[in-house]
């Protein structure tokens, strides 16, 4: 077992982070290691927005909590809740990436956000997705979030990851087997 | 610099595979790194087939080389045709990923499969994704092909990814740092 692999097989989504900003030093790995992400024809349909503007990430969560408390199914605002009203979980660094809406965008987009969970997980940092971001940016104050995360013109929302240390962990999900087919 | 981000940062897109098949040891390591992948909600939306059938293999790219010649845009015919009528490039081993069409199937679709080219890429081993299997799997043979890769009713071709033992290897793209932005 490889180092990645032992990596890889340990990564898990971390949902309780210490408030310790990142270096500099491992912004600039999480950075390189996203752009390093391949891509079909290599046409890099994406954007990172690398957001420790911790005001912009509160302002987001409680758009989020707001927006969940008015509709009418609460089971993502119970879900919320239950998590104390967090959606970043105190992380000190969100890595948002857009998308333009070209074929292959949210495959290549879901390949980058993987290049940074592992290179956190590789430096002893915590990772989280952040489907969960769609709610703010999707709102009526979608267009000024979009603006602040300063997403290219056209482009949308494809997924968030939060990095930061780890303050409590979990265990990794079970392998489900029953997901693979073998054709020889 | 970690291991895994040393991997990471040297992974690139192998078009040249030797034809040594994996070893059962190297199969199972990769499909335990793709299972353990994140999806939102941990819906797991995927099913991988993975494909030693070298038969199958040819199949599918010979469908592929007969769709593109028939059609008026020539680009990708060609472009295939320069690369030796190959889609595969002669890799002992093909990971498809189908997934149901739920919100985030490609996004977590595309996070899978990058957890395989790390673990491949750690392993010494080369890979390429393969978009371009949509060709035959969109084809009036699709169903036919669908079924011997064993997709689960209803399941959709996401991407797939060759892996295989490098024969001819390139160097990593270069970094486009204009696809970032710092959110303070």
């Amino acid at each position: 077992m490889t180092e990645a692999i032992k990596n890889i097989m340990e990564r898990n989504s971390c949902r309780d982070f210490k408030d310790t900003p990142l270096t500099q030093e491992q912004l600039k790995v999480l950075i390189e290691t996203a752009l390093a992400a391949p891509s079909a024809k290599n046409f890099q349909p994406w954007h990172i927005s690398v957001v420790t503007d911790k005001a912009l990430m509160e302002d987001m969560e409680k758009e989020t909590v707001a927006v969940l408390a008015a509709g009418d199914d609460k089971t993502f605002y119970e879900r919320i809740m239950s998590r104390g009203g967090k959606i970043f979980y105190d992380a000190p660094c969100l890595i948002v990436i857009s998308s333009n809406n070209s074929e292959w965008a949210h495959i290549d987009s879901g390949i980058m956000g993987q290049n940074i969970a592992i290179a956190a997980q590789s430096m002893g940092l915590g990772s989280c997705y952040i489907g969960m971001m769609k709610v703010p940016l999707n709102c009526p104050r979608g267009e000024e979030f979009k603006k602040r995360l300063q997403f290219p013109e056209g482009y949308t929302f494809a997924i968030a990851i939060a990095v930061g240390t780890v303050n409590t962990g979990k265990e990794p999900h079970e392998l489900d087997f029953t997901k693979v087919s073998y054709v020889k």
